[in-house]
């Protein structure tokens, strides 16, 4: 619970190493998560080599704690050993599809948050890479992922350099709602969003970016629709690619 | 650390409820979790009410504990509050499109794995309903959820009534690939599945369903091809639905 409630993301990172039963605990909580059917259809791929690191950065933007912290976890969705499985043992595997992904998508985030906790209650700090479904065509090149193998997300991990403040989170009820969904009201989101607005975060951010708003910042700047439409039909041709869209019986 | 190596799905609950105290910490331990660009584009529908629990049951395939357990979780990918404040903040979002679906998923998923561990950390158990996927169309109904809104998992929670063994997973080697994907062979097949294999369970199912290996049970019945492409349709349906899929500019 400490663990979950001090979360901080660390960009900033001491290259001192992580010890290999260290590095081992935290993997092996990640395999503790839930499963579908326990078929664990992930795979954890763990780089540490400074050479396939430096190939991943571009991936991630060239943030710099790609390269910086001592390992790169990428969590993919993972059909792949399962299908394999199915084949060597006369049964004919049927998980080529769109909702097989997903399945395998959804245990590969739950195992990441188990790693990433674990490594938290071990003093270790991390850093989720939204950028994995971005660039995930590139990815699987460089991590020589195969058929029925796509990376959902990525975390880096090692040792804080950094003693960032909590992030702000808008207010639970914001999030919650009781037993049927109850939409919101502009007074509402005017609610909702106010500590946020008067962060003096983001009084800055307004100033750096010449923008009226916050959310101008979040829909011209940093999530354009222009990129997430490409980004949305990348991701779709690695998973026609990656063997996940044959929805036809 | 002990809260996630003791994990266990629990499918037998106490009638005792939740302390709404205890409920709300879980839930805010939920909030803590890491979220594309402090973005959170989440929801969780807490339901508690008997009879919407009943309306929920057959989409989780009438699982007793959906009606059993105190409290439901329904963790939903979100872009309608993202949405509705941009447009209140003359910001045009552009999150109508698959890789914004995806984004939202692993914020949802992310979070409920945080409000599993913080869960299981305070005495109490849960279990994840990977139904949620097969049947979005019929919950979005349930639980009123706009567009921009889909379910993407389902958690019970509370307190056990039956304290089962931990369950069994492949060995550690089998889902980590050091540096790059190794790809798997028939002998490391066979190696990482032999113990699942010879679990007296494995033997237990071989014999009520008269199949010649273990495989075979999760392709004939339990996650046959027939039902993956209905699910995919369906679940494919629902994101055009809910305004996930226009990937054009």
């Amino acid at each position: 619970m400490r663990a979950i409630m001090n979360h901080r993301s660390i960009r900033k990172y001491k290259s001192d190493p992580i010890d290999k039963s260290i590095l081992n605990d935290i993997l092996l909580a990640g395999t503790r998560a839930s499963t579908t059917g326990n078929m664990q259809v992930y795979s954890i791929v763990v780089t540490t080599d400074q050479e396939i690191k430096k190939q991943l950065a571009p991936c991630h933007f060239n943030q710099g704690m790609v390269t910086q912290a001592p390992v790169v976890l990428t969590f993919c969705a993972d059909f792949n050993r399962f299908n394999k499985w199915c084949l060597h043992r006369k049964a004919t595997p049927g998980y080529d599809n769109f909702l097989s992904f997903l399945t395998a998508a959804i245990d590969a985030l739950l195992v990441a948050q188990n790693v990433c906790i674990a490594a938290e209650d071990q003093g270790l700090g991390i850093c989720y890479l939204g950028t994995t479904t971005y660039t995930a065509e590139k990815i699987i090149e460089i991590l020589k992922l195969p058929k029925g193998v796509v990376p959902v997300t990525t975390v880096v991990v090692g040792y804080p350099y950094e003693t960032p403040d909590l992030t702000d989170r808008l207010p639970l009820a914001s999030i919650i709602h009781q037993e049927v969904y109850q939409d919101y009201s502009e007074g509402d989101i005017d609610q909702m969003y106010s500590a946020k607005e008067a962060l003096p975060l983001t009084q800055k951010l307004l100033q750096e970016n010449n923008k009226e708003t916050l959310a101008q910042i979040f829909t011209d700047n940093r999530y354009t629709k222009k990129d997430n439409v490409a980004f949305s039909k990348s991701l779709l041709k690695v998973l026609e690619q990656q063997g996940f869209m044959n929805n036809e019986m």
